[in-house]
């Protein structure tokens, strides 16, 4: 298997899991790989899971401080969560058993923007990186890291950590090499320069990453799969979704505010999102660009048939037919895709530069157009913001879409107040559900509230609004941005206490 | 008067004010300069609402929509408000008779970014502009506008307009000549390139506005000062506060994480930015740099004591005694002050490059973090949210600021949950009041609720955060963000029914 593994003094460190992972100690500041379940080490987290499990049996504390990309999988975030391994973990994460120890409290968890991450911690406000824990397809004889699945912010806990463990993952393709572009032009201010990127397509930095060899202290060799989540064909509620979506950017079209290449669009994951790029294809866009986070199933389609020219993102989050379509064709794909570090992928500067078209996911949006992206009831976090108000701020258009209830109705995503904001009103321009769309742009807060109450709302809530809003109007405090705050929140107390928001 | 207006053709359609407004019809959208009450119109608004208090008197509807840089003064906000002259306005305003008829809901108030407002209406989310009107210091013999004390978004007013009207003013003075840098490299996507600024002193554009001297429909000649409000000096809670952000910086600069030159600074205006920049000059520091939005009567004294090197801004705040100090020494300012487009003072690609501190205002916070910079009890405007968003979003560092109480103590600055968000928690890195400062970097909600109770909160409201904290944590639907949704906005209900937040 040492043929990934180029650079004979790294090739001299090779070492099993078990081994590497017991260079991990208590209270170490550890930065992993892993971006929306791709690229995340698979061996080294496992190892590490066991060896503080047995701490923790023989009553020694150990935990450690964990810093990824973005989400990952059972295998890293899941196991370590499960044996209660963490003490902090940042930035976005999705993974069941770590959502619970959050909620209950047992973990700190940071939720901060995707493109704030990395020069955080140039800027030293997550202190010392001890260990970084990277996966890569391959090293090369110069000892130069070929990337796997995501890239994610490797780039920075390479060149950041004391010492690094690398897992070479032979189940990633060799193919990977070529699609990646990491620039190493960044900087600390006051020395910060303009990032010449001025088309998705731009290649601006190396295909390979960096990485002083005396720092790495293991090289683990592995052979297993991504995450890989099947993909689910979209539902009717988000077919609907769609379908007003692409109406808007119909009407956008014919208003002159977008041409038939509309600008390089960003896509969330899930089944509105596909939903979303399904609809393009069958619309008859053809040439569009992505300048996005994540290459899913869809995206491989709509680059095959023609609709996307090309896609650049930090990570892959493909199926197992997607990965077989993405081997199948790699060299066409090869071209037409750029995997960047996420700090470039979600860069304020270029995704305002861009003008990309923001089409996020939500949890809820209230009257005025606040939207929470992370909370349940104001303090259950779900996943984290993720790259949303990266993208939301700078964008041509900013897009927030979700059905207008959830969990058979029992909840609203249409809301008198958000429990949470993570979007402010300054940031929201549409508000789509399957009831309709909703643009927001050149609109005051009772305008606002007006078109969303008659476009997104659900029947079934919304006279309740109707009423919330008719009222606020007439006894509000003041008169701009109305409001009753002794009920504001109720709908969620509410679901909180009978399990609905309905009376 | 006329030597001001050096172009042959402009000088030719002079007016006097009450027939040039006359050319403003109902309904109009009217793009006016101004920027925290310097540059406005000083004659045009006051004739035009001569001329809508008249139609009023007829019974005729007369209303505008007007677009502004941000804050301008009584002759414009004050005297349109009064007479109900209009139907939308926005971004930032600070007048106290157009504050009291948006918050009866008499008229719809757009609050947005200032980053933002030009490239949306570029963008054509507010429609078609139908007329300028913008104040400048002269008219050159090439029609070229010399700027007056504000640039704000008056390029693209000039650009979008299909009409404009210019008010010559002689009181601003003809030594404002070349302090001016109007950027002329904008585009919309996907045609945008890299902005060429990489420190706050360079100079990217042109000191002169261009105009189509075909659009000007009216040239007003006037000699009317700007809003010019007096300086006040720090009062002892303000210096307490700058005291505390002192100290925090001086930290900074021990742990390695800031030099002695800091970074560009962003203030925003008032007694507590008086008191910060004061501080800075008594703490020794020298050849410090403004990327700013505004250069007052503070900024000037640094400038001359060396302690700023220069100050990059869109507009001047000036005291009567503050022009005169100006104008006595207005060669070396010159050398030393940029004043730019809002778009470039505000732009969050130059914001983060240049890695701002950026330190700016608050109406109240909350125990995670999250900053309300704009709403009283959550639905009265006060100002708007004007630049802070642009800054905190991307500087190096964002710091909030306010006294721990209002309205002799009435009202906590630190409360359970703010009742407006303007700042999310992913946006807020340090709280300030009199009573201390919580570095929020790198903490995890609770983490932050301790800092900000214990370092923040004052004495009379901490048992009571505390308590509701330690409820919370208690007794929350999830632990992560822990919340009492029954009472999170319990204290300003309690205020807006009794007066006080106190129980």
């Amino acid at each position: 298997m040492s043929d990934r593994i180029r650079h004979a003094g790294l090739r001299g460190k090779r070492m099993p899991a078990d081994v590497a992972a017991a260079l991990i100690r208590p209270g170490m500041t550890v930065a992993m790989s892993g971006f929306t379940g791709a690229g995340y080490p698979k061996a080294i987290p496992q190892a590490l899971a066991a060896h503080i499990l047995q701490a923790h049996d023989f009553g020694e504390e150990f935990r450690i401080r964990v810093l990824t990309g973005a989400s990952t999988a059972p295998e890293l975030d899941g196991v370590l969560a499960r044996v209660r391994g963490m003490e902090l973990r940042l930035p976005y994460q999705s993974d069941p058993a770590l959502r619970e120890r959050i909620n209950a409290g047992d973990l700190n968890y940071i939720d901060i923007h995707l493109s704030h991450v990395a020069q955080h911690t140039w800027f030293g406000f997550f202190g010392k990186i001890d260990v970084a824990v990277i996966e890569v397809t391959a090293i090369d004889e110069a000892g130069h890291l070929i990337p796997s699945s995501s890239v994610g912010n490797n780039k920075t806990w390479l060149e950041q950590a004391d010492q690094v463990i690398l897992e070479v993952n032979r189940w990633q393709p060799e193919a990977l090499e070529g699609m990646h572009d990491i620039y190493y032009g960044t900087a600390l201010p006051p020395h910060r320069k303009p990032i010449p990127l001025v088309h998705p397509s731009d290649r601006i930095g190396e295909p390979h990453l960096r990485c002083d060899p005396d720092k790495v202290i293991a090289v683990v060799e592995t052979d297993a799969p991504d995450r890989n989540s099947p993909f689910a064909s979209p539902d009717a509620e988000s077919q609907q979704i769609a379908g007003h979506l692409l109406d808007f950017l119909a009407h956008e079209i014919k208003r002159g505010r977008l041409t038939p290449q509309l600008l390089p669009l960003q896509s969330g994951v899930g089944n509105i999102a596909n939903a979303v790029l399904a609809g393009l294809a069958t619309a008859g866009y053809r040439d569009l660009d992505a300048y996005t986070e994540v290459i899913q199933d869809a995206m491989l389609g709509l680059l095959k048939q023609g609709v996307l020219r090309m896609a650049s993102a930090t990570s892959f989050s493909l199926s197992p037919p997607g990965i077989e379509e993405f081997l199948a064709n790699v060299d066409d794909y090869r071209r037409r895709i750029v995997l960047r570090p996420q700090e470039i992928s979600n860069h304020p500067e270029l995704i305002r530069r861009l003008g990309c078209i923001a089409m996020n996911g939500m949890i809820e949006a209230d009257l005025y157009g606040n939207v929470n992206s992370t909370h349940i009831a104001g303090s259950r976090i779900m996943n984290g913001i993720g790259g949303s108000g990266d993208f939301a701020r700078n964008a041509y258009l900013s897009i927030f879409m979700a059905p207008s209830t959830a969990k058979d109705g029992a909840i609203s995503t249409i809301v008198p107040m958000v429990s949470h904001v993570d979007h402010t009103e300054h940031d929201v321009m549409v508000v789509v559900t399957e009831q309709g769309l909703a643009d927001l742009r050149g609109l005051a807060p009772k305008q606002r509230a007006r078109r969303i109450i008659d476009a997104c709302a659900h029947p079934d809530y919304r006279p309740m609004l109707q009423d919330y809003f008719d009222r606020a109007r007439r006894d509000s405090y003041g008169k701009h941005t109305p409001h009753l705050l002794g009920e504001a929140l109720s709908w969620h107390q509410r679901f909180i206490e009978t399990g609905t928001m309905r009376r």
